[in-house]
Order: C-alpha cells, then structure tokens, then sequence
C-alpha cells in the first residue's frame, strides 16, 4: 500500500431517489441500501481501506448532514470530515479537500471518488486504483475508471477511448470524446460501437496533476489551494465558496484537457441511482426478487424489489413487478414501471404534512 | 332508561382474523378496526350506555386478557369485569355474569351480546332493544335479534319466523325452525324464502327466565345460581368451571325451547368476521377502497381494503383488489381472494421466530 495515496470521497448529494428510505436529511450515501450492515459511505470507506492508510480518507459532505460521516465511520481525525458550506457541484468540492491534502503531502496521488455508488469486486477494484495510481504518478495524467457499457442508459457520460492501449495491462488508453448524456439514439450507436465505456466518476491523478489543471482551466477555484488550509476560519471558506460558480470537476477539467486516460474496470459497479439500477446489480431469488429485509415473507411474489428494515414483519402476497420499500415510519409499494412518480409522492405528502402542522 | 336492564358482553373470543391488527393476546373485540377511534368492545359498551345505566353493564373475558377491558373502558366498579378461568363456550360465560347480575337485581332484564360486532345505527338499535325488553318482560320470552340476510352467507345461524307478528310494532315473531351454518344451497333457499333472518347473537330475557331455561336444559351449568357470588373464591370458579362441558346458549337452551321469539332489526349490522364482512359494511371512496389510517396516499388504487395505523405514512401505487393491513410492526399485502391464507401466513410467522429464538 502506497502511503501517498489519499482519497476524497465525495459525499454530499442529495439523492432522494430510494425514499422513503433515502430522504434530503439522510441521502442514499448514509443508508444501507444493499441490506449488507453498511451504507454506501461505509462501504466506500471500507473499498478505500485497501488503497491508503485510512488517515489519508477525507470525506466531503454537506453542512446540513453534519455528524453523520463520524456516527457511521469511527475514530476519524477532525481534518478527514470537512463541510462544504454549500453546493457548488463537485469541482470546489475536490479544491477544498486536495488543499487539506496539499498541507498533509504535497506529492500525494488523489483518488476522488463519489460515496454512493456499489462496486462489486474489492480485490479487482483494489488492483485497477493501483495501476490507475502508477500510470498517474509518472506521466502527469488525469486517469478515469471507464466501465464497460451494458445498455444504452442515457444518464451516464461515455468515454471513447483508442482501442490500443497505451501500458502494459492493456486496460489503459487515451480517450479521443467524452459526452455526457447523450440522446437515446446516440447511446445506442456507443454501446453497439464498442469503442465506448461509462465514465464511473472515479478519477486518480497526482497532486500537482490536480493542482495544475485548476489553475489553468479554473483559476477561480484554484485559489483555494492559497487560502485554505486546516485552521482557515469557516467564515472564510463561506466567502470562498460564494464566490465559486458551481461547476463540475468533469466539465471545468476532464473535458478541457488533453491528458485524461481511461482505464478499463474489470469489476460489476452500479450508480444504484434508481430502483431499476439498484435491481440490476443484486442477487435474485427463483421467482427473480431481489429482497433486503430479514423478516419479509413472500407467497406467490415475482419480479419485486422488496428493501425494508429487519425490525419489519411483512407478509406480500400476490404481487408481480412492484417496489415495496419502507424504513420505520413510512412503506411505498408502487409498480416498478411507476418508479419515476416516487419523487411525486414524496412531494405531495410533504405538502399534505406540512398542511397539518399549520 | 329502565335501570332493571343489565348487559352481559362477551368478550373472551380468540378471533385472529384481522391479523396483524389481531392476534391471539390482542383479539379483535380489542382492536380499533373502523379507525373510529374505539376498539369494538368500546362501541359495544357505549352503545349499552343509552340501554342501561353503565354500571349495570358487565363484561365477561378470559384471564389471558387481564386488564384489557379495565384499560380500554375507564372507572368500571370491579363486579363489571368477570374472568373466566378457561374457555367453555357462551353457555357457563353467560351464566356466571347472570349468577352476579342476580345478586345485584333479581328482577333483572338481560341483554347477552358479543363484543366484536358493529351496528351503524346506535338510536334503532336503541329502541329495538327496549321494545324487545318489553316483550321479554311481559311473557317470559326469550327474544333474539334476527338481521334481514344480504347473502347466502353460511357461517351465520338462520332463523325461520312466522310472518305473523306477535305484538304491536309489526317487528317480532314466533320462531319456527332455527338452523345453524346451513350449507350453501340450504342459505341460497333461505335467503331466497324470505322467511328467515340471521341470528345476530344478541338475547334478551329477564332473569327468572334465563334462569329457569338454564335449570330446565343446562342443569350442570345452572348450579352457578346456586354457588357463585361476587365473593366466590378464584379457585372455587374455576372448579365449576372444569365440571362444564363447553356449550354454546344457542345449542344449549335457543335450540331446546319453545319460548324463543325473534324481533327484526332494522339496523345495519355487520359481525366484522372477515376482511370481505368489514369491506361490505363500511363506507368506500369513489374508487371502491375501504381506508383506514390518517396518512395513506393512494395512487392508481382500487377495490382494496387498507387499514393501518395513523402513524404509518404508506404509499400505495397501481393496486387492485387487495387487503392492506397492519400495525405497529408488521404489514400484510394480500389479494382479497387469497383472505383464507392469512391464518397459514401468520403460522408461518410464529413457526418462524419461534425457530430464530431457540
């Protein structure tokens, strides 16, 4: 394990896509969605855990989550938890954390990665950060995880990338495009081309890599890395963020410069950004459930997404192709053809509450 | 109010059919089912509270549901809650709180009713009880409340009347045959006659003639006129009990003698047996659901039964046709076809835990 390894997980979305389990004051990163005792933030955690010494993990999350980073993982150094004082997408995020990581070692190699989605092989994925880390460390590259596309999803950025490979692994290459979210059709053309993978967000480079791509192509952001450090007064990082637009790390960077690679990923990942998503990436029963919940019990039930806490006892019968999800207080079932309303029932029961309490 | 009128409620059924909201310690005469805000037992005292004067009114339960009636219904001198020592059907239940109504007024009218049932018109019931008082009174009748049948149902007694009336409001009658749980044809021919009506289970008789009954067809069950007061000892009610065969007052003393009358009711009533009885008796919306419980969004949801808690916030999308019930802990989604299954599910259940425990 290379102790110049650091990683900033980002951990400040506000993804309520799995409520009523996720809500906006305790988004997916923080819920044990996969029924496995850890949360998407522990697991990636744990994932890091095998990259660096766990003192060099820093999380950055929102204000309004605050204490819930240090309730789930313990024993963490003050500097390893840092609050952003508001939304600025991901680029100011990565600045903040890289000018804490600067101060601890300024020839740290940075792997930046999001806290909420699932990887599936530890070891593969252990490997692929190491070589991502050597190819990063000696040619000045900005190194991205592409995945290998399994259907035209229209949400994900995709990389073509020049089939010969530019290391000895054969898994790293030169990226020729990158398009986020392409329409439907242009989707179809990647996936069937070949020559495409799914950006995972996943992003290894040297500090000084780091700190030279902000300065050139955002120089506002840049800054940071002279005005911040761990005793800087958080009345000072508010007036340094209200001065940042909020810009993306992919946009303001990775499609500007001309030294990003891709290295292929051999593992299974998901985004677990929707319930279709997160069923996709799980195990299923014979009758092609997938259940977390240790006290469901299912009678003539098929094609369910079933996710409800162990303190439940629910009885399902008769159901074919639902979601029925649920935490202490509150259950959804709903078609999962119907996935897309959730966000519409969880707005109109906010209404219907926030009425009650006048 | 006639303050000679005394109320016998039987409360010491096991019913589990409304289950999770039922169950063998907290039966459905316990449970709030209509989400009034009173269990059954309470309607049921409280609609005796316009009959008799309320400390006139006794309750009959097993020791296994201590303190369940004193909870639920508050200020009850200790006479007004019996406990029998083990079950012996209705027969030895309504002899005892008659052998304690005795002590009290020997020249007692007594009404017996289950606690588990639901009437939707409180003043009709009101008034037919004292008209059969009346009745009672004058000619040493006993008089059964007969309910016009909606359906060839074939868990319920019959009773076949002559047309006849036997006293001024046109309502009651002799009875001619009295035929418990007919198979269906039989209850297709009956309901089809138009000569008979169910038996709601509620009796009315005054004292000496119930007594009279008991010693005449149930001598081994009469001896409790002779040995239980209210200061009986616990020991010496449970030996009497044990010499008791269990028998029902409908096979015992109903079935056996010639003084039974019948007085038709023009309430609705239902006797909240199954899901399906509870459906046909309440209100629906204008998709045809049955709800209960303050905080359940419906989306694409009909022709279903949903009773839950209010302080459950429950989703429920693209739904046909279903029972959805549950309390604090446990949820059941079930088919409404399939209501027959809940006994097996919740054994399931029990066998369950009961593993996980050992």
């Amino acid at each position: 394990m290379d102790t110049n390894n650091y990683c900033i997980i980002m951990a400040g979305g506000t993804g309520s896509r799995f409520w009523p389990m996720s809500t906006a004051d305790h988004p997916k990163q923080f819920i044990d969605i996969f029924g496995t005792g850890d949360s998407l933030l522990q697991s990636t955690f744990r994932r890091f855990e095998n990259v660096c010494p766990r003192e060099n993990i820093i999380i950055v999350t929102s204000s309004a989550y605050r204490g819930l980073a240090e309730q789930q993982i313990g024993g963490l150094q003050r500097y390893q938890v840092i609050y952003e004082p508001m939304r600025r997408n991901t680029a100011p995020c990565v600045a903040y954390a890289a000018a804490i990581i600067k101060q601890l070692n300024p020839q740290a190699n940075i792997i930046v990665s999001p806290s909420d989605h699932a990887i599936f092989d530890n070891e593969q994925f252990t490997r692929t950060i190491e070589e991502s880390v050597r190819a990063a460390q000696s040619h000045d590259w900005i190194i991205t995880l592409g995945i290998k596309p399994l259907n035209p999803n229209t949400k994900y950025g995709y990389i073509q990338y020049n089939e010969n490979s530019v290391e000895g692994n054969g898994k790293l290459h030169e990226v020729i495009t990158y398009t986020e979210k392409p329409p439907y059709d242009m989707a179809v053309q990647f996936l069937n081309s070949g020559d495409f993978l799914w950006n995972a967000g996943i992003f290894i480079w040297s500090l000084p890599t780091l700190e030279k791509a902000y300065r050139r192509y955002l120089p506002d952001v840049a800054v940071f890395f002279d005005k911040i450090n761990m005793n800087t007064p958080y009345d000072d990082i508010e007036k340094l963020y209200a001065t940042c637009q909020p810009i993306s790390t992919d946009y303001g960077i990775m499609e500007k410069t001309d030294n990003v690679h891709v290295m292929e990923a051999d593992f299974r990942w998901s985004d677990v950004e929707t319930w279709q998503s997160l069923y996709e990436s799980v195990e299923k029963d014979n009758r092609h459930n997938a259940i977390v919940g240790s006290n469901v019990f299912t009678y003539d039930v098929s094609n369910c997404i079933i996710n409800l806490p162990n303190s439940k006892t629910v009885v399902l019968q008769g159901l074919d192709d639902y979601i029925v999800a649920g935490d202490e207080s509150t259950i959804l079932i709903c078609k999962r053809s119907e996935e897309h309303r959730i966000f519409k029932f969880e707005s109109d029961i906010e209404v219907h509450k926030n009425k009650q309490e006048k």
